[in-house]
């Protein structure tokens, strides 16, 4: 239907999460009829954020350089590691701005179902930084579901017994949500982590 | 809050239609952390439609060529042309598989208001072809709007002196719409557009 390179733009499109046949159809022909700047800017940030963004060494965040730049500031607190599943997590918990210790990314959650063990998450990699870096509390911050679960009940097995105090962040109700909306799981939850006034 | 590169990613991929500062920062972290190969391939892709894709001289489709895929085809009839706002639409019409004639790329639809004139748009190309290709019937596909119905207007009041059949495509019900859910104007469209049964 398209000329090839269109239709091999709106295949690559395709392919991204969240973008179905429609939208990359229409993301596509915005590149191309669009200024012709703007769509190779955005074809060099993609190439440069691959060549120039790799792992930190420390925490597994994203990083343009060895370290990320949570693990450059020397101001935070090294013995409190909060433990995240994947990198873009860690935005989510900067955004609060309530936390000022350091990160460990596992690069995932256990799954026995997909096939993801213990082998396969960054658990050894945070053993080892629990001695050098004075680390005392995990604070376990997998999402809410039954991989996440199953990730946090592996941790605080695994690192209770090293000394360390392993804690899981709240589930519980939406601030500023609705009762009424609230699925029974999470509003179950929400009775057992219930707190005295 | 980002790595460089990465906001810099953020920022390109929210100027995209439809994408907005969350959904930008999701596709960052997929071409980040997914294939490097699949992210390299999106960017080549975005840059060799723009070095291989340009106007069709002929018809203003995107054409690889001197001409489109459609102006190409020595099958289809010359006498009669959709004339459409952009290269999409012609897709769109495409897709209903029940026209094989050929096509005229506007380039915009009339719009006083955001200073869209007769000279903004491709008026004159599209006389310069009647002769030389025995245009027969004009079929105008301008979206049904305000501006869509001006120019629409405006093509009859020019090409109709010109000896051209200029028609419009129907507006009224959605096949397989709920008479419920339509608003008054389609409504009234569909009224005045009613044929005898």
């Amino acid at each position: 239907m398209f000329e090839g390179p269109v239709q091999r733009l709106i295949d690559e499109l395709s392919r991204l999460p969240g973008i179905g046949g429609k939208s990359a159809q229409r993301l596509a022909f915005h590149l191309l009829t669009g200024e012709e700047a703007d769509a190779r800017r955005l074809a060099s940030a993609i190439v440069d954020m691959r060549d120039q963004v790799g792992q930190c060494e420390r925490c597994y965040n994203v990083a343009a350089g060895e370290l990320c730049a949570i693990c450059r500031d020397v101001k935070r607190d090294d013995s409190l590691v909060v433990v995240v599943e994947r990198p873009q997590d860690i935005v989510v918990v900067e955004k609060t701005q309530e936390f000022r210790g350091r990160y460990h990314v596992l690069g995932g959650a256990l799954s026995p179902i997909n096939g993801i063990g213990p082998g396969q998450l960054r658990f050894d990699e945070l053993k080892g930084r629990l001695e050098p870096e004075g680390i005392a509390e995990l604070i376990v911050a997998t999402n809410p579901t039954v991989e996440g679960d199953t990730t946090a009940m592996y941790i605080a097995r695994e690192f209770k017994p090293l000394g360390m105090k392993v804690t899981r962040l709240a589930s519980g109700l939406p601030v500023g949500g609705d009762l009424d909306y609230a699925d029974e799981l999470t509003l179950g939850r929400a009775l057992t982590g219930r707190s005295e006034l």
